[in-house]
């Protein structure tokens, strides 16, 4: 990275935070690709802005040149990703920035993308364009943390939604459970959902709730314009009622279990049994699922966390107390502190009377 | 009260915030009197200020007077209690500020107690001084929550400390509990038993991890010059060793439980076994404690949230899971979501990877 001063470096940030609110106007709507963002800024001046809205239609930078015409030329570019260099759907980005004649390239972080890494900078460089890289980054990594895991490590991020009571319930041993946490809780929920490539649940679930775990409300948001989340289900007895709310919509279940000739009739995918590690690199590398949202019961739930496969734990607290007899929200059993699953607490929200706790794992203990 | 316009009606709350704020300094040393701060502003002017720091020391208005001197003459007066009119361990205030010659009083919240309330008023109003009532109330109410309610009810504040993994677990089965939140949470602790009359745990806590339940460290704080809280022990079949390290203050400990000649030779005050209730109408009444922190294990924490003696839930949770085995922090056991005892989130605090979250009974369901 070149030297900036001080200057330089704040108004660089500026605009990429700019940048990156542009990149989360597609964050419903471009998976499997990422969120990226673009503006073109000369003499201090924005002259293009642009955001990736969906897969199929041009990236991000496209946008923001076409908006600049010949202003382009000697500007400087504020790129949420780096610019790609492989022919895809679309011509490479940085080619691009080149024919535009752009002066500066500032970028907020490199593509993990074995295909593109480093090789964007190098088209820019080439055609002796200054490229700084780095500003902003967290926060645009943040943006697409689905993306960037599975390009590096060719495995999903797991965000494992839990929502229980203060003493640590999620339904009563008869099963009831609405409503333990508030409306802008459950509202707050279908965000994630919508960020997801995939929401994995279990039989017991499906059988006990028959919830349909699809993504039916956004504030400000028109539903249609959205990618809905893939819906799976671990059914490894194939007990799936073809009756079940689930299956309004096939073309987004995914049925992991034996096969079954009448699932597979309503054009619902069906994945052989294997491990959930497994399972979450097939729905990667098989099915450009990037982001995985677990709302499973307390068995599924505690297996993706003893086997170290969430990422993130997005729990909902409600200040209730449910009683002992009531539905543990972790079925394992530990002797010792030592053997405790401990979390790093990265947000805390509060939502109505409820708070949400947003978690990764700590290194500490894990 | 009289009409106030706009411009007099903020600087009236701006001047009353900095009474709250001079009251808040004695917030752990005053008990059981309650916080008291004064302001006297003249011509635009702080021309007095002061608080109560201590029973047996001058009230808040006497400092300020004193402060003030000849300047108190047409002065307004900024008190967050009403000023008190009767002869105790001081001469009242109410009529102090006659003397001094104040034209108008402006007081955040009546005095409930039943020798003053109103009566400071009269006494202001019957020299033809102008008396406001009720400005910034809610705030300054909060600074005497126990004070306030005892004085109305005869029952003092009671706030019920938890502290639990995100599965409502507060120790594994072995007991073993040492640390599940960290040390900004366990510091945070002090604050709350630093503004309690008392600390109410139960001998099984006792006999288990041997606290002292004293206040030991408040930030920027002399502990010389707080109260310490009254620990009480609840002691039905008199087990509490002598050998107990609460007992190494034990002007500072009361005991309910049989008469023990061992302990009353410590200085100790026994008090007789009473339901829960009871026993905090008798702290109240008898021994001046208007605001309780209560903890203590799960039996004990449990018998005063079933039975509807608690006032705020103080909940620290900590971003871990301690697994089914592990002790749950609440015994009772309901059976259906009608019998959940819910809460009201008054306040939400991040305290390093911990949370604190302030409780109140919900008047949906209590």
């Amino acid at each position: 990275m070149s030297e900036l001063n001080q200057d330089q470096y704040l108004q660089d940030q500026q605009w990429m935070l700019k940048a990156i609110e542009l990149a989360r106007l597609g964050q419903y709507s471009t998976r499997p690709n990422p969120n990226v963002g673009c503006i073109l800024v000369k003499d201090g001046q924005l002259v293009g802005h642009g955001f990736h809205p969906r897969a199929g239609q041009p990236h991000a930078e496209v946008f923001a040149m076409r908006e600049a015409g010949e202003k382009a030329q000697r500007a400087t570019a504020y790129v949420t990703l780096e610019p790609c260099a492989h022919y895809g759907r679309t011509p490479p980005c940085a080619k691009g920035l080149v024919e535009a004649g752009v002066a500066r390239v500032v970028i907020a972080c490199s593509d993990p993308n074995p295909l593109v890494a480093g090789k964007g900078v190098q088209i820019l460089q080439d055609a002796n364009i200054q490229v700084d890289v780095g500003i902003c980054e967290q926060v645009a990594k943040d943006l697409n943390k689905g993306f960037l895991k599975a390009m590096a490590t060719g495995m999903p991020y797991v965000r494992l939604k839990v929502a229980s009571s203060l003493d640590g319930r999620t339904a009563m041993a008869s099963g009831e459970s609405k409503w333990i946490t508030g409306s802008i809780a459950r509202q707050d929920v279908q965000h994630w959902r919508a960020i997801s490539g995939a929401v994995i649940t279990g039989i017991q679930t499906v059988l006990a709730d028959d919830p349909e775990l699809n993504v039916r409300h956004l504030q400000d948001i028109d539903l249609t314009t959205i990618v809905q989340p893939k819906r799976i289900i671990l059914d490894r007895q194939g007990r799936l009622p073809l009756t079940a709310k689930i299956l309004k919509n096939p073309e987004t279940v995914m049925v992991m279990g034996p096969f079954r000739q009448e699932i597979a009739d309503l054009g619902v995918i069906q994945l052989t049994i294997q491990p959930l590690k497994e399972l979450l690199q097939t729905l990667s590398k098989q099915h450009q699922v990037y982001d995985v949202m677990v709302e499973a019961g307390a068995t599924l739930s505690t297996a993706f966390l003893q086997e170290g496969l969430v990422d993130e734990v997005i729990s909902y607290v409600a200040p209730t107390f449910l009683g002992q007899s009531a539905r543990a929200m972790f079925n394992s059993a530990f002797d010792t502190m030592a053997e405790q699953l401990r979390f790093k607490t990265i947000e805390v929200t509060q939502l109505g009377d409820d708070i949400r706790l947003n978690l990764i794992p700590s290194q500490e203990t894990l």
